[in-house]
């Protein structure tokens, strides 16, 4: 028998496992595709000294025009048609607020990110799941088939797409832009996250590119403040030293990444798949659970994805720095005996 | 005739206005009922403090736990009921994400907070409006018969009220929760803000208090990592602070909210209403619009309210410093030709 006080919430809601993740902690962290060196010790201390010498207890400015007009410039667009929030996820629903309701589609490929899922069913939307190739390598084709056949009000394509790391080309993006007249959301591209190559996870910042006449209608979803004026000062500070201070670490990540790759797949029992993004999934012969459970009795934490479809034989890792990778590498060789 | 682009945009989003505030500069800021003084200084260095030691770059914990066990003591309420947020905001958005739907009823009173009839419309759900009294107190007899023939699933009282500062007593509110098997919603009391009182506006964080088994519904939701590590931070030691640091500063906000009251009815052509907030709506005999601009030409930024419903003839102000608030009356005296 429901309690009387939860009679208000949705029946869809109450429905809904929340999303979670376990708190494990180790010393080496790998579960979370960040950015494994700190902020820069020179934007964080640019970063302070702004900060401290501004009010806090005033509201941020209602519209933050100095950080869209950067990150305009960063990006290549106009600051007419950039919104940004508090950590990319906050865009996700605002979009999802704004175009769904009740018999709404969303099509989304699978596996991918949670939340589209999460947030799209909370709306009344209904999911149409599209999965990957067996390869976990887009379908360009067929994707382009179901959205010419559901007509969906949002597409949502991830990529790189996360867990698997795929990408859809330019190529059969136009091909799917070409097929329908609803959104096409392209996390990763039109929606921006500061939590990898910006490595700000932890002051949640991220913006969103779309037409003005569509940054207009979403932005009515964004709550009113929404970003913190210190995250908003140093999401400006880490685009004003982009070239000196992150992009060298993006490439460090890249460098490592491939590294990664040759060296897993060297290993008798892990397959891993090609990745553009800064995580790595990895097929293994034995259960990714035990797989979780003797890295992080050696205190390395990755991420158990066998609960997502398709993935029942995965884990992903994020790509560490070099010292990490090694002792990534030395356990997982220690584990498969191999050499 | 409509963009493409727009198609897929919800229509009721379409025809809503987006919450907006026009972004004036004066150096007498009282038009957003902040606290006129800057977080202490011992709160911003502690502050600094920490974050300067801890990692940016990882995503904040799962479930700010310290910061949900330190304001669970201070509210004297159980951490399992606590959900915090960037800004109260997130959760008044999170808490109608999880209630309402097509055909859902919301009713709050009216005038206030603009952002609870916004975030209701967008999600499908039916505001039905209820009118303070004549003189802009609650009528908590004739809002219990609302609640009783209504039926709705959230009501919202905002206590004190913005923008009128009225209060719902205790005895009404437990009549009104008495007549409702629906969420009674009250702002300012089980959702809290770090905006007033704490100081702390430009770093949004706010939390709500409610039935365990309630938050956890709400909380799926709350976006993960919606609370950044630098906010969490100062949030934190605000709460350890608060005897020594805040406290004081509010009963300097309580007392010169007694001395404007006070001065301001003494200015023939004003009437101002009793406050409970940190703010006061004044009814004005000259157009509020007028009075605004007077005002910003003397370098005072006050809130023309007179676009709300039953408010044609008001203004709304914050308290300020004492000194901010002796220039206000200053400018009122001299506008209302009062010696």
């Amino acid at each position: 028998m429901m309690s009387r006080i939860l009679a208000s919430i949705k029946t869809r809601v109450r429905e809904l496992r929340p999303y979670y993740l376990r708190p494990d902690v180790a010393r080496v962290k790998l579960n979370q595709n960040e950015n494994p060196w700190d902020t820069p010790v020179k934007i964080k201390q640019e970063t302070l000294r702004r900060i401290s010498d501004c009010a806090w207890s005033r509201y941020p400015n209602f519209a933050p025009r100095r950080l869209h007009e950067r990150l305009a410039e960063f990006s290549g667009w106009t600051a007419e048609g950039l919104v940004a929030g508090n950590g990319s996820n906050e865009l996700i629903q605002a979009l999802l607020m704004v175009t769904v309701g009740e018999g709404k589609r969303v099509l989304i490929n699978e596996p991918t990110f949670a939340l589209y899922r999460q947030i799209t069913t909370m709306l009344g939307g209904e999911v149409i799941s599209f999965p990957l190739n067996v390869d976990l390598s887009y379908d360009a084709t067929a994707l382009r088939d179901a959205v010419l056949d559901v007509k969906p009000e949002v597409t949502v394509v991830c990529s790189p797409n996360n867990p698997t790391g795929c990408v859809l080309n330019d190529d059969d993006l136009r091909l799917l832009l070409e097929s329908t007249n609803g959104l096409v959301v392209v996390d990763l591209v039109v929606l921006r996250t500061f939590s990898k190559a910006m490595a700000m996870a932890g002051l949640r910042a991220g913006y969103l590119l779309a037409a003005p006449e569509l940054t207009s209608e979403i932005g009515k979803a964004v709550l009113p403040y929404n970003l913190n004026v210190i995250s908003r000062t140093a999401a400006e500070v880490a685009v004003e030293m982009y070239e000196d201070e992150l992009r060298p670490l993006v490439w460090k990540i890249i460098a490592e990444r491939e590294r990664l790759y040759e060296a897993l797949g060297r290993i008798s029992g892990l397959t891993p798949v090609r990745s553009r993004a800064n995580f790595i999934l990895v097929r293994s012969a034995i259960d990714p659970k035990q797989i979780f459970g003797e890295l992080i009795n050696r205190n390395i934490l990755i991420r158990d994805v066998s609960g997502y479809p398709m993935l029942s034989e995965y884990f992903r890792l994020s790509v560490g720095t070099p010292e990490e990778n090694d002792l990534l590498l030395e356990a997982l060789r220690e584990i498969f005996g191999a050499r």
